[in-house]
């Protein structure tokens, strides 16, 4: 954290930035190691080029991020005060000199929140420093790498879960209650995003939410789930075919899992990420199922389920060792039902690996 | 969903608000039906004093919002696409007259986001409506509170589960597991808010992470919980004895019981929210535990299970006939632990019901 830390303040004093506010709660954990969700109550951290940092947060987890081992100013606050006028004195007090610039995420923090932030630095110029944030971000070191590598196989355990539950007349939910059960009791406390367990024509909405649709043979079965482990996520998706398969769920499958290989096969560092979409779409494409796959390749994969960077064909940057993301390529028919492979991929020095492991070949379950 | 939104343009043309970007799932649900979390994907909806209402969607959700009854307008927005551009040559087409003054949620549209809207808009006058918003919701309809009702019952039973869960060595995580595992099965597709099961000393955080803590004997046991049913929520806190409790735990427990009996005897209609906290603190503070009950008394509850109003000391609003919300009190010792009791109240015509149903008597599990 203290690199981290360190790294932003430089990164501050060469852009002239003389504050920042950090207001997201995964960027408060990626700087200080303490991970909270304090609702809508405010959470900050102040970062300066030349100071200490300041944390501003509820006064009743003031004890906890001393505990996650913060060691600089806490300034915890009660519900009936004004954090804002706490963190101005404290300004005061420590004799920070004029914010004329002041860094925020603009994507995070609220134009009522910016308002009160502006009032206390006397109307600085605002500057982004979300990108900054989100480049440090961009590449897991060792210790990151193997946290996510646990949280991938936790999802990967629950597909297994999942393909287990499997029985005809078996809804929707109750297949997602077991898998969520199951990994309750590995200690994951929070699922990454809503679980997705979708049978059949449910299959064939990208966003679909799971009710009470029981299982028929023939029926397409598609999970996608992830965990939160220790403040980072995974992400997977599998799609199975239960009893038997149609000539044209087949093509639609194997047409998927081709995509998902093209788009692999270029992952390692130097590979323009538009060119992963790329591939995966011309694959779809050229199989006249384009109209079908409404959605981006993938997204970057760590802290959040879903950060940068946004693997779309027209993202021209690189990918670099060390990155992490999801490669997800789908077919949707509204009236068959719809197929998503997604894995989560850790690019190496020389090229890949799938910290998701449960194999993408077709699998028809009995 | 035709009267909220006839309601609210009635209310931009009185404060001569030329259009409204509304950007919380939660208020385009309340305002539209639809409800969705779009993740990091712009979701918008614009009203107007004389013109019908505008949505903007990723675009596979387009289909969805059609299916909930959406009949106006919708712009559904593929990844690659700018919609912020598509909105603003929908208005253009639309021949919405010049926007001078728009209306924002200045507590949910980030900065970022606000510099989109001003720039489209031609830099307008920027006006906070989330009050307004706030106010709409506060007071709940008939099929709200019977859909709240229902929210609370599946709450209650999550606490039912818990106890019958309880038994010596039984970790924190496995009684959420069970918890959540019922509830799924009954169709609750997310919790309200992270499950806490809490254990002897750690029930003496406010905030605390169930982990792996080993139920013994003498312990208090601490559930919250609630679970998001047809876009409501609902928030239940009960606290337990585990086979035997030590006088000074249930001087604890009667002080608080006797705090939350104190709101809630105030709760009826005109009633100054302010004064259910200040009498909870009144009996906290008299019992010389007060520097040990750290937050407000509540916080209202409806479609977020955090929402206007807060129930503070200083809240000077009054109370009104189909308002929700929540009284927890709470007395919190780092060594002995801690006891919360927290009901969901509706208010009624001449007094209150407490939605949630689970006794308050001290109860120690045997």
């Amino acid at each position: 954290m203290q690199q981290r830390l360190n790294d932003f303040s430089t990164y501050l004093r060469q852009h002239s930035i003389d504050a920042a506010f950090i207001n997201s709660p995964e960027n408060v954990f990626y700087l200080t190691g303490f991970l909270t969700d304090p609702h809508e109550r405010l959470l900050g951290l102040l970062v300066f080029p030349d100071a200490d940092p300041i944390v501003v947060l509820p006064g009743m987890e003031a004890g906890q991020i001393r505990e996650a081992g913060w060691s600089f100013e806490v300034i915890g606050y009660a519900d009936h005060e004004d954090p804002w006028a706490l963190v101005k004195k404290s300004l005061n007090e420590k004799g920070i000199p004029p914010v004329q610039k002041v860094g925020i995420e603009k994507q995070v923090l609220t134009f009522g929140r910016s308002e009160s932030l502006l009032q206390i630095c006397d109307q600085p110029q605002v500057i982004d420093v979300e990108d900054q944030l989100n480049e440090m971000r961009v590449v897991k070191d060792e210790h990151e790498v193997s946290i996510m590598r646990e949280a991938a196989e936790l999802a990967d355990f629950g597909v297994q879960v999942g393909v287990e539950a499997l029985e005809e007349g078996i809804m929707e939910m109750e297949v997602l209650a077991q898998i969520e059960y199951e990994l309750k009791k590995k200690g994951v406390a929070e699922m990454s995003f809503s679980t997705m367990v979708l049978f059949g024509e449910k299959s064939g909405q990208p966003h679909g939410n799971p009710e009470d649709r029981k299982l028929k043979p023939g029926d397409f079965v598609l999970f996608d789930l992830g965990v939160v482990w220790k403040g980072y996520t995974s992400d997977i998706t599998r799609t199975f075919a239960f009893q038997s398969i149609s000539e044209e769920q087949r093509q639609m499958y194997e047409k998927v899992r081709e995509a998902l290989e093209s788009s692999l096969a270029l992952s390692k560092p130097g590979t323009r990420i538009g060119d992963l979409d790329q591939a995966a779409r011309d694959v779809i494409d050229k199989a006249g199922y384009g109209k079908l796959f409404p959605h981006r390749i993938g997204h970057g994969l760590g802290i959040n389920v879903h950060e940068f960077p946004s693997m779309s064909h027209l993202n021209n940057g690189v990918l670099k060792e060390g990155m992490t993301y999801t490669i997800e390529p789908g077919i949707y028919d509204p009236s068959i039902g719809g197929v998503r492979l997604e894995e989560d991929v850790l690019i190496t020095k020389d090229g890949y690996e799938t910290l998701t492991k449960t194999p993408t070949e077709l699998r028809i379950i009995k």
